[in-house]
């Protein structure tokens, strides 16, 4: 059977415009490599590119998409010797998806944004891990000095990066306190190792904070909400917090909350993953870190559901319900059949 | 001659409210000391304090005001070792003022709030030094890693902050941009050190940051405003700049410039002197930092107008009036008269 179906994008629209079809692999070029995709993960930011939600520069259609996967090394580009055929690998969110986009069966992809998959981590969980977790790594730890104690609030806490800074942040040792609007997502947070959760829809989140942190606040938040809600964050805050920014779910403006952010000596800091991932020594302390806790399992991607790439339309319509708790992946190599298996090349 | 009075306040209001009266000079308690003041430094929070816009907290009437004062110590509480009696001091501004209030002709303040005044520098100039360049200090210096060449931006540039601000970023070799409403300031700022003056009354801020940078924006503004302005800031600023917020001279609330933040990865913090002066380490930093460029005369307070003390409600009328460009401060011992000498005990 060949394989070499790809998902391509024609024009701007609903999860319908996502279109599969075989398309020959292409040879990779000076500094690329070619990989054989096992497993995809998605992200809400793909369905907002995809919705033209995203400035398209420089765009042309068709184009590829995705920057999240997990797959076998097939074919090396000229000057390439980071890596060899057969390696397996997955690739940190950091280059152009309209040449390297993932979604497919195969996809061709810059030598330097792959990392070795750790020993005993599954191509659907490290297809699964990158975005979340280069996401949380920059506030909690290249941009703080967190300490074993201080406590950290994280909002849309059952958003993959919500649930994977829930756990770097207990492994700093910290106080977690997850914010949902959903009280049905309660106990899957408690589980997912928060130590606190706010309902927002039914309690009022800065006279949580402030009970459980006997008046302190938290130090450092991660809100990729913004909207009215960062007048709360700032109430909710401790002495000299920052509050880290890092997307605009909320589409109503944000007042700046000027009497808070002066008495308390408060930073509202936006942020990207790109902070670490375009930054040569930023990122490889985060992938050292990272991967160290993917091969011991101190962290461990929550996989929320996994669709075929026959399904990338109905992969799209999921994470557009805002259902999801944790990560959306697609098997592409049939990896989740039967046994689950640590990897199958 | 008898010289004790002071000046009380019995309630909040106008300028008017700022009584001269004749109070016996106290016996400083433990680990305070007693001066025979001769120069004293107006800010603009004392105008906000008397008019009662602060917390009054735990105030009771009548209660002294101001921070800020150049003068000899006279008597020394239980303890005190730092200082001798004969010695020419100021204040930094990070005391009590219900108690150590300076406005009059003596004050009594913690002996640790004391600095030696450099030779060379007169009264009325160490009585104007500490809170402008304590204030900069720490947007620049402290929480900062400026580099020469970087760009800086000072709003309310003609403030004494603002220069003072100007000339510590010159000194950090920094491109030192000031903005002001007033076109009458211009030729001022300018003199002050600025490099280039944007008139916000005439002129579009962030095109012409633009224009000054080729592009790249600030690194660092130090805006004690606030309000709608806030988003040209961030229109501004270049990538990963920090606003740092340290008054809220606007009346009218603050868009918090979501868009920009994101995109840029910048900081918005809030920013208090008492950051640097109740920290014992930033304060010795800053004090030895300061204290050794007004030596060398390469840090030297701009001086706007010089009142008596029998003159403080008017004073205050001026300060209010917001046509200053510099500091205003009192000669309570008439250091300013005849000739100009260094200083005369």
């Amino acid at each position: 059977m060949v394989r070499d179906r790809i998902v391509r994008l024609y024009e701007v629209g609903g999860p319908e415009v996502l279109r599969l079809e075989a398309v020959p692999p292409e040879a990779p070029r000076a500094g690329e490599v070619r990989l054989r995709v096992h497993a995809i993960g998605l992200n809400n930011s793909e369905a907002q590119y995809r919705r033209g939600e995203y400035p398209l520069r420089d765009t042309t259609f068709p184009t590829r998409l995705g920057r999240e996967c997990s797959g076998i090394v097939e074919a090396l580009g000229e000057g390439v010797t980071s890596v060899s055929v057969g390696d397996v690998v997955s690739t940190i969110p950091a280059f152009d998806i309209q040449r390297g986009g993932v979604y497919g069966e195969w996809a061709v992809v810059p030598a330097g944004v792959l990392v070795s998959v750790p020993d005993g981590l599954s191509h659907l969980e490290a297809a699964a891990a990158w975005q979340q977790y280069l996401t949380a790594y920059g506030p909690l730890i290249e941009h703080s000095t967190l300490r074993p104690g201080d406590t950290v609030l994280i909002t849309a806490a059952s958003s993959s990066v919500g649930r994977g800074a829930i756990q770097m942040a207990r492994l700093l040792g910290c106080r977690v306190i997850a914010a949902t609007r959903n009280p049905a997502k309660r106990d899957l947070l408690l589980a997912s190792g928060a130590h606190h959760v706010v309902v927002t829809d039914e309690e009022d989140l800065a006279s949580r904070v402030s009970a459980i942190t006997d008046g302190k606040g938290f130090r450092v938040a991660l809100d990729p909400i913004a909207g009215p809600g960062l007048r709360t964050l700032a109430e909710a805050a401790g002495h000299q917090a920052t509050i880290f920014e890092y997307g605009q779910l909320s589409r109503d403006p944000a007042p700046f909350p000027l009497l808070d952010v002066l008495r308390k000596s408060l930073s509202i800091r936006g942020y990207t993953l790109w902070e670490i991932t375009l930054d040569a020594a930023r990122r490889r302390r985060a992938v050292d870190f990272i991967s160290g806790h993917l091969a011991r399992g101190t962290l461990r991607p929550a996989i929320d559901r996994v669709f075929r790439l026959d399904d990338i339309v109905e992969a799209h319509r999921y994470i557009e319900s805002g259902r999801q708790t944790g990560k959306i992946v697609i098997d592409v190599a049939g990896d989740s059949d039967g046994e689950r298996q640590p990897r199958s090349p």
